[in-house]
C-alpha cells in the first residue's frame, strides 16, 4: 500500500460536460480510459448543466437577499449530485469510484460564504480511497469552514469557492497530492490567441506560461477561473486545459521558460461585462479618492480601471469600470456622495468592452502599445480608457467595435502564425 | 442560555406541502405564527414535492443498479435543498433561522444505506443554535454513519432512513430533546377511521393510541411511517398529524389510557401493494419453509402473510403475499427452488389487495371477526387469505373488491359515529 502513488493525475469536468445522463456516461467512459493506462485518478466535477443557476433562481423566488451561509449550502448540492451520478456511471463500466463531498476530500476554507478561499486541503480520505483502488469522485466548488466541524464528528459548515470554484478545488487538490498533472476538460479545446467565436483566424496554443494565463483569465477569457491560474502558479501544477467532447491535444499551462525568446503578444481577451462610470468636475482636493471607492468598496462593487484626468479650474473628471451586473448598485451608492462632494454630476456607459493584448514580453519593448493603439485608430475604434501591466494593454472601447477591434489586433500582432519556439517548448517539457 | 427549554416543539412538514416557492413561503409563515406563541422550534423538512423521485430517476438514467451508498448521498441533497429554502424564507419574514444537515443536527444511524436506523441522536448543535434564538430546520430522512467520521474534522457518510423517513427524524429528536409535542404536517387533515378518498363516511380521529396507529400503519395507511410511530410509543413523545394547508385540530397519537372501555373497532386500513404467491403441491417435510423463505429474504424480498394448508398426499400449497413491486423478482427467486423442491409449479396474483381493521379492544372479543368475514361475504368479497395480531384481523381479497370491502365493514363496525370516550381521552390530556 503506497499512499504516493507513482502516477496520479487530477481531472475536472465542468458543468456543460455534465448536462444530462448521456454526457455523464460519456465523461465516465473517458475516466474509464485513463484509468485503464494504470493511472490514479482524481476527478472533481461541476454541478450538471444549468443546475447551479436553477437552484439561483429557487433561491431567489424565496427572497430578494438569500442569507449567504443558507446560499451556500444550498448549491453545494449541485455538485453533490454530480459527483454521486459520475460514480454510479463507473460503477456501471465496473470501475471502482466513490465520491466525496468537499469537506470530506479535506478542503477547508475561510469563512467568506459565496467566495471562500481555500485554506488548507488535507486529503487524507483521497488517499486511503486511492489506496483501496477506487477513482475519487469529488464535488467541486465547495470546502467546509475552517475550524467549524463539532469536536463530537458533527460536519461544520458548507463554503463555496465562487464561479468556476472547481478549477479551484482541482488545482487545490493536485498540489496537495503532488499529482503529476491537472486536466481541466471543458467546452473549448484549449487556449486560443483570442476568441474563436469573434476571431476566426483564432489559433489554440499548445503552451501558455502562468503569467499570462493569468492575464487572459483576469481580462476575460472565461476557459479558467483566475485562482485556480494563481494556485498552479504557486504551486507548480502543470494545467492542462482540453475538450471533453474530442480527443484532441489542448493547452498548457506551466513555466514557460522560453519567454524571453518570444517577446510577443501571446493571445487577445476580452471582456463585455463592463460599464464606465464617470464623476464630472469633482473637486480636487485631498481624500476624494477614498469619498468615491470607500462606499462602492463597502457594497461589494468592484472597481477595475480608474482614470483621473488632469484639473483644472480645482476640479476633476474621474472614470473608472464596474462589472456591468453591478452598475445600477455603483450608480445607486454614488448618488449621494456626488452631492456631498459638490461635484457636478455623473454619468454612465454601460455599452463598452475591454480589449486586451497579454504577451510575458510586453514590458521589454514600448513599441507594442503605439502598435496597439495604431490599430484601433485605422480600425476607426476610438479608445476610451487605458491601463497596463507588465504583461498586458487594455484599452476600453466602444461595445460595437469590439468584433472590428479583435481581429484587426489579431492580424496586427500575427497571432495566427504559430510561435516557432512553442516546438522547442514542448520538447523541453 | 437555557439549554433545556420551556416549550420546545418539533414540526414536520413532508414534502406537498414545499412543493413549491410559494407552497414554501406558506409554511415559513406558518412556522413564524408558532414562533410568535414564543415557542422554540425544531423544524424538519422532506424534500421539495417530487424531488426524491427525480433523483431517483437520474441515478436510474446513469446505471441499473445504483451503489446504495453512492444513492444516498444523491436522495440527501433534495432534503438539504428545502431546510436551506424554509431557512431563507423564515429571514425573509424577520425570523432568525438555520439549517442544518441530519449530521450536523446529531443524528447517526446504522450502516444500512438506503434504510438506515437511527443508532443515536446527540443534538448538541440542534441545542446551541436554539440557546441563539434560531429556528433550526433540519434536514429529515437522513443521518450519518455512526463512526464514519474523520478523527480530523472530515464529514462521514450520509445514510437515509427510506421512504417516509422524516416522520422517524423529527420523533427521534423530539424525543432527544424531550419536546413536548411532535407536529406531523400533511396534505391529510389527521387519521381516519378508513382512506376518506375511498370510504366518502370516514371520520378524522381525534385521538389514537400508539398500538392501534402502528397497525393502521403497517396495513397500508401511509399517513406516518411505521419506525416513526413506534419510535413516539418507546419514548412516550405525543405526536399530532394535521393538515399543512388549514387551521385545523390533527389527530393526537399517545398512550391511550382509556382503550379498555371503547372495546371497538377504531379504524380501517387498506394496501394495494400487494401480490400473492402460491407454490403448488410442495412435497411435505421438514425444511421447506427454509427453502422458500430463505432466498427471498436474502434477496431481499420482505414476505407478509404465510398460509400453509393442511396437507394431503405427503404434498401441500403454500401460499404467501409479498409487495407487489418485488413480485417479478419473487418469482425469479422461486422458480429454481419449485424444481429442486418437486413441487409442481408456482401461480400468482397481482391483483390482491389487503383489508384490515383495527382496534386495541379487538383481542378479548373474538366477535369482530365473524363480524368482518359475514361482512365481506354478504358484499359478496371472496376471501383469498386471513391474518390476525393483537390488535388487527387483516383479510386478502381481490382488489376490485376493495372500495365495496371497505364501505361495507366501516358501516358494519359503526365508524361512522364518534367515540363517546374521545371527549373524555381529550379532556384528560
Amino acid at each position: 500500500m503506497s499512499s504516493q502513488p507513482a502516477k496520479l493525475v487530477v481531472q475536472k469536468f465542468g458543468g456543460s460536460s455534465l448536462g444530462e445522463a448521456a454526457r455523464i456516461r460519456r465523461v465516465a467512459q473517458r475516466i474509464a480510459r485513463a484509468r485503464a493506462t494504470g493511472a490514479d485518478l482524481v476527478v472533481v466535477v461541476s454541478a450538471m448543466g444549468d443546475t447551479t443557476d436553477e437552484l439561483l433562481q429557487l433561491a431567489a423566488a424565496i427572497t430578494d437577499d438569500p442569507d449567504a451561509r443558507e446560499l451556500d449550502m444550498l448549491l453545494a448540492t449541485g455538485e453533490h449530485q454530480s459527483a454521486t451520478l459520475v460514480s454510479m456511471a463507473l460503477h456501471a463500466l465496473g470501475v471502482r469510484a466513490i465520491s466525496l463531498t468537499g469537506a470530506q476530500a479535506g478542503i477547508t476554507t475561510d469563512a467568506s460564504h459565496g467566495r471562500a478561499r481555500i485554506a488548507n486541503v488535507e486529503p487524507r480520505r483521497v488517499r486511503r480511497e486511492l489506496d483501496n483502488g477506487n477513482v475519487v469522485i469529488v464535488a467541486g466548488f465547495q470546502g467546509q469552514r475552517q475550524g467549524s466541524a463539532d469536536e463530537d464528528g458533527g460536519p461544520g459548515e458548507t463554503t463555496t469557492l465562487g464561479r468556476g470554484g472547481s478549477d479551484t478545488t482541482a488545482v487545490a487538490l493536485a498540489a496537495a497530492l503532488r499529482a503529476g498533472r491537472c486536466q481541466i476538460f471543458t467546452d473549448v479545446r484549449g487556449i486560443y490567441t483570442a476568441d474563436p467565436r469573434l476571431v476566426p483566424a483564432a489559433r489554440q496554443l499548445p503552451v501558455i506560461g502562468y503569467e499570462e494565463m493569468l492575464e487572459l483569465a483576469q481580462q476575460g477569457a472565461q476557459v479558467m477561473q483566475v485562482r485556480a491560474v494563481e494556485l498552479g502558479w504557486i504551486n507548480d501544477v502543470e494545467i492542462e486545459v482540453l475538450s471533453s467532447f474530442e480527443d484532441a491535444p489542448g493547452t498548457l499551462i506551466r513555466e514557460d521558460p522560453l519567454v524571453e525568446q518570444r517577446n510577443k503578444v501571446r493571445g487577445l481577451a476580452h471582456d463585455r461585462n463592463v460599464a464606465k462610470v464617470t464623476l464630472l468636475a469633482v473637486p480636487d482636493r485631498p481624500g476624494i479618492a477614498r469619498n468615491v471607492f470607500g462606499p462602492l468598496a463597502d457594497a461589494g462593487v468592484i472597481v477595475d480601471m480608474i482614470v483621473q484626468n488632469v484639473g483644472h479650474d480645482g476640479a476633476t473628471d474621474i472614470s473608472f469600470t464596474v462589472p456591468r451586473v453591478d452598475l445600477a448598485k455603483a450608480e445607486k451608492v454614488l448618488q449621494p456622495v456626488v452631492g456631498e462632494m459638490g461635484a457636478r454630476g455623473i454619468t454612465t456607459d454601460a455599452t463598452v468592452a475591454k480589449v486586451s493584448i497579454v504577451g510575458a514580453g510586453l514590458h521589454n519593448a514600448p513599441g507594442y502599445a503605439a502598435r496597439m493603439f495604431g490599430t484601433l485608430a485605422d480600425a476607426g475604434v476610438n479608445i476610451e480608457m487605458i491601463s497596463t501591466s507588465e504583461v498586458r494593454i487594455t484599452c476600453v472601447i466602444g461595445e460595437s467595435g469590439l468584433s472590428k477591434a479583435l481581429e484587426s489586433l489579431h492580424a496586427a500582432f500575427e497571432l495566427e502564425r504559430p510561435d516557432p519556439v512553442d516546438a522547442a517548448a514542448l520538447a523541453a517539457g
